[in-house]
C-alpha cells in the first residue's frame, strides 16, 4: 500500500521534471515574435511593480513608503525588469541589434534605438504597442491587487484628483504651478538624462559589464528620481503612462485624459520620444565620438546594407 | 617564571589553532543531515534579524527605524543568511539538486524546487519542518532580546492589537480594510513575484553570476516591501509567518491564531505555497522557455530518472 | 505608392545608421582638447543632477526629498558623471596621467592629481576652468528647468536668504551658528577625507577593479553626505560651487558673494584645494607608502623626466 | 623671463613627482609596526567618520539625518575604513595571518582571529591599544571638527543627558529601559551576528570575492543598524566605545564613566570580546564545519606550529 502510494508520487514527480525540459525546448524561435512576447512580459512587470509602489505610497497616505522607498523601489523594478529580459529581446546573433541587448520596456529606449539604426522602424511600431498593452494589463492587475486599499482611501467613490483623489497611482499628473510648455520640457530633460547615461553604460568603448547593466539601470532610475520628479513624477516612459491612463479611463472616467487640461496626456508621451532621441545624440556628440578607439566600434561600423538585408530576409 | 607562562600561552595558542582544523574536518557528511540543518541555521538567523528589526520598527514607535529601514534591513537579512547557506543547501555535486543552490530558507522557494524536480517530495516535508522549527526558535531569542524594549511598550501586559498590541512583531495581522479572500491574493502575488525573479536569478540562460545570487536576492526582498507590503507585511514565506506566531501562543495566547479571524492564519501559509508555484511556472513559460539556446540548460536535459537513482541511492 | 514610402523609410533609417559610425570616427583626437571637452560636460552632468537634486529637496520644503534622498542622489550623480567620463580625462596610453583615470569633474582632484606630478600645471589651470564653466551653464539649466517651482516658492521674488530664500539651491551658505574660520575647516576635513578615500581607490596596489570606480566614488559621496554635511552642506568642489554662484549673481544679485559675509564665497575655493592635497597626501604617508610591493607601483617609479617629454610632444 | 618662469615650474613639478615615488618606496617594513599604523590609522577614519555621522544626526536634532541615514553612514564608514586597511593588516605573504585579510579596526574581531589562531596574543594586546588609541584621536577631531555645532546645541554648557545631552555622540549611553544584564546580552548578540557573517565571508570555502569583503562588511553593519540599534545604538566595537568615551572626560567630566551606572561604561567593552568568540565559533560549528571540502581549507591545515616558527623569527 504504503510502497504503490510512493511509486506513484515518483512518477508524478518524474513527470513534472521532464514538462519543464519539455517546456523549456518548446519555446518560440522566431525572433520578431520572442522579443514582442520579452516586450509585452517586461514591461507588464515594470509597471505592475512601479505602480504597486506608488499605490503604497499614495494609498498609504505618504506614511508606510516615502519618496526615497518610490525611488528605490521603481530603481529595483527596472533592475528586476531588465534582468528578466536581457536575454531575449536583445539577440547576439543578430549583429544588428546587438547595441540594444536587455529589454527596452520603454517606446523611448526604442525609438532612440531605431534612430541609431539597430531596430526597424516596423519593429519600433510593434514594440510600442506591446509595450503599452503590458503597461495597461499591469495597471488592471494593480487595481485588483490594491482594490480594497482604493476603496479605504476614497470610500469607494473614485475621484481623480482632490483629497481622496487616486488617479495619480495610474499616471501623472503636473504639479499645479507647472504652466503648458513645461511639462514637455521636464519629459525631454528627464528622458534626456535616462537616454545619455543609458548611451554611456551601453557603449562598449566604455567598458561597462554586462552583468552590471540591470542593476546601473536601476540606480540611474533611483536617480533620476531624486533629481527630476518633483514636476511630473518622472514618468520618462510613454507605455508607462499611456498604458495605466488608458485603464483608468475605466475606474476614473473619461476624465483622466483631460485633467487638468485636454492636451496634457500628450506631454509624457512625446516628451520622452523627443528626450531620448535627444539625449541619446547629445552623448554621442557630446562624448562618444571623442572615446579613443580600441575595439568595441567594429561592429558599428559593418556594412550597415548587408546587416539590413540578412534582417529583411530572417523573419 | 615568565618564560614558563609565555610557554603555557603559546601551547593554549596551538590547543585553539588545532582545534578549529579538527573542527573544520569534523563536519556532517550526509547530505540531508547537512542540509536540513543549514535551513534550520539559516531560517533562524533570517527570522532572527527580521524580526529584530520589525520589533526595532514596531517596538520603537516607528520613530527610530522607518519603513524604509524595514525594507533594507530585511533585504539585507536575506542576503546573508542566504550567503552563510549558499554553499551547502546547494550541492553541485549532485546534478539533480543543482538548480537550487543557496538555502531556500522558505518552503515556498522549496515547493518550487520540488516543483521543477529538483528536490524530493521528502525533503520537500522535511525542509518546511526545520524552516518551521528556526523560525519558531529565531522568535524566542528575539522575544528575549528584546524583552524589556517589549515591557517598556505595553508595560508589561502584552495585548496582540491595540495601542499597545505587540503581535505584529513576531508574525502578520492584515490590514483592517482588508477581506476574506484578498490576504491570499496578496501573498499568492507576491510570493509570486519572488519566485518569478528567484527563476529569473537561477536561471543559467540569464547568465546572473553564482556569487551575485545572495545580493540580487536581497535587492529582490527590498523591492517587494516597497510595493507589496501594505496589505500584511509581506510575510511571503509559511516559515517566517507559522514559526514565530506559534511562538507568540506563550507569550500572547492562543489569540495569535484568531487574530482577526480564525483561519486568517492560514493565508500566509497556503498563500505563498500557490503563489510560489504560480510565479515560478509562469517565469517559465512567460520568458524562460524562449531564451535562446547557447548552453545552461544541457543540465536540466539530462535523463532525471538517472539523477533519481544517484539520488536514492545516497541518502 | 505604399512601396515607395517603404523604400523612402529605409534610405532614411540607413542614413541614419550611417550617420552614427561617421560620427564616431569623426571624434576629436587632440588629448588636451578631448579632455578639456570631457571634463566640461561631466562637471555640467554633475552640477546639472546634483543642482536639481538640491532644488527637488529646498522648493519641495523637504517633504519629498529628504536628507538621504539628497546623500543617494547626489552620490549617484557622481557616479554617472564619472562613469560617462571614465574613458576620456584618464588616457591609457600616456602612462603620465594613468591614475587620473575617470573624470576629474572637481578642482581639488585636478590639484591633487599635479600634486602627484600626473598632470601637468597648465592642464590643472584649464581643467579648472572649464570645470567652473560646466559648472556655471549646469545651473542655468537648472534655474530653467525648475523656474516654476522657483516662482512657486518665493511668488517670483528672489531672496538669497530668509523664509522664501532660494539662493541656497545654487550653492553652500554656512549654518548660522558656524564662525569666519570654521568653513575653512570644514572644507579641508570633507574633501581632505574625499581626496583620502579616492587615494586608496586608485591606489593599484589596493587592487580596487577599476569597473567599480565610478560607483565606489558614488558611495563615497553618499558617506561624506551623512557625516560631514550639517556645516556648509559639503560642496568639496570649487567648481561646484563658484560655477553656480556665478550664475546666481543674475538670477540673485550680488549679495551671493556677500552673504553672510564678503569672504565667505572663498571658503568652499580655497578649503578643497588645500583640502584635497592634505588628505591625497596623507593617505600616501599614512597607509599608501606602507603597503607591501608587489608590482602596481612599477608604473610611479617610471623617469617622470622622459614621460614629461613625450608629452610636451604631443598636444 | 617667461622662459625660466616655465623651466622652474617643471623643475618643482618633477621633484614632486619624485616626492611621490621617493615616498612610496620608504615605507616601514616591520609587519607588527605596518599593522600597527593600519589598525591606528584605519579605526581613526572609522571612528572620526562614524562619530561625526552621530554628531549630524544628534546635533541636527535628527532633522537632517534620520536613522537610516545612521546606519548607511556607519555601513559605508566600515566599507572604506576595510578598503584603506584591507592590504595591510592582513598579510598575504604570512600564511599565518591570511584569514585576517583587511583591517580589525576592532579589537572584538581581533579576539576572535586570535582564537582561530590567526593571531599571537601579544598582536592582539597591541592591536587592540592602538584600536584604541585611534578612537581617541577620532573623538577629538570630531569634537574640533563640530565643535560650534555643540555649542549651538547646549549653548556652551556640555551635558551627558537631559534635553542638552551631548555625551551619546561619544560613545553608547542604554536606553532608559534596560536593565543591569541587558546591555551585556545585546553587545553579545549583535557583535554575534558580526563577527557570524564576518566568518561566513571570509570563509574561502563560501567562495566571496576578496574585492567585495570591505562593501559587504559595510552592508553587514547597515543590516545591524537597522535590527539591533534600539538599546544601545550598536556599539558591537570596543575600541570605538572606549576611545572616544575617554576623550569625553574632557569635554563632559568624568560622569560619563558613570552614566547612568558605574559599570556600563564595561557592557561594549566586554559584551563584544565575549559575542565575537561566540558568534565566530557558532559559525564555525553550526554551518562552516558542515560546507563539503574543495580545496580552500588546505591553509587552515597547515601545521600551525611550523607557522608559528615562523612567525617568532620575523618580526
Amino acid at each position: 500500500m504504503l510502497f504503490f502510494a510512493f511509486l506513484s508520487f515518483e512518477v508524478l514527480w518524474m513527470t513534472r521534471a521532464n514538462l519543464l525540459s519539455r517546456l523549456r525546448s518548446a519555446g518560440v524561435r522566431n525572433i520578431l515574435v520572442r522579443n514582442l512576447i520579452s516586450e509585452f512580459v517586461g514591461t507588464f512587470l515594470l509597471v505592475f511593480i512601479g505602480t504597486c509602489n506608488v499605490a503604497q505610497f499614495h494609498l498609504g497616505r505618504e506614511k508606510t513608503t516615502t519618496w526615497i522607498g518610490v525611488n528605490i523601489g521603481w530603481g529595483f523594478a527596472i533592475m528586476f525588469s531588465v534582468m528578466a529580459t536581457a536575454k531575449l529581446s536583445g539577440l547576439e546573433e543578430q549583429s544588428i541589434i546587438t547595441c540594444s541587448s536587455g529589454g527596452h520596456l520603454n517606446p523611448a529606449v526604442s525609438i532612440l534605438f531605431w534612430s541609431f539604426g539597430h531596430l526597424p522602424g516596423l519593429w519600433l511600431v510593434l514594440y510600442s504597442v506591446v509595450q503599452t498593452a503590458g503597461a495597461f494589463l499591469a495597471a488592471m492587475c494593480m487595481y485588483l491587487y490594491y482594490y480594497e486599499a482604493f476603496d479605504q482611501y476614497d470610500s469607494g467613490i473614485r475621484a481623480i484628483a482632490g483629497p481622496t483623489g487616486t488617479a495619480v497611482v495610474f499616471c501623472s499628473y503636473p504639479a499645479p504651478y507647472l504652466g503648458y510648455f513645461t511639462p514637455y520640457l521636464d519629459q525631454i530633460i528627464g528622458t534626456g538624462i535616462l537616454a545619455y547615461f543609458l548611451c554611456v553604460v551601453i557603449d562598449e568603448k566604455n567598458k561597462v559589464p554586462k552583468v552590471w547593466h540591470p542593476m546601473i539601470f536601476g540606480f540611474l532610475v533611483m536617480m533620476i528620481g531624486t533629481a527630476f520628479g518633483m514636476n511630473l513624477g518622472y514618468p520618462i516612459n510613454p507605455a508607462r503612462d499611456l498604458g495605466p491612463r488608458l485603464f483608468s479611463v475605466f475606474t476614473h472616467g473619461s476624465g483622466v485624459f483631460s485633467t487638468p487640461y485636454p492636451s496634457y496626456f500628450l506631454a509624457p508621451i512625446i516628451g520622452p520620444l523627443v528626450g531620448a532621441l535627444f539625449g541619446g545624440w547629445l552623448y554621442q556628440v557630446s562624448l562618444g565620438m571623442h572615446i579613443p578607439d580600441d575595439a568595441g566600434t567594429r561592429e558599428l561600423e559593418e556594412p550597415i546594407q548587408e546587416q539590413e538585408e540578412k534582417l529583411l530576409e530572417k523573419p
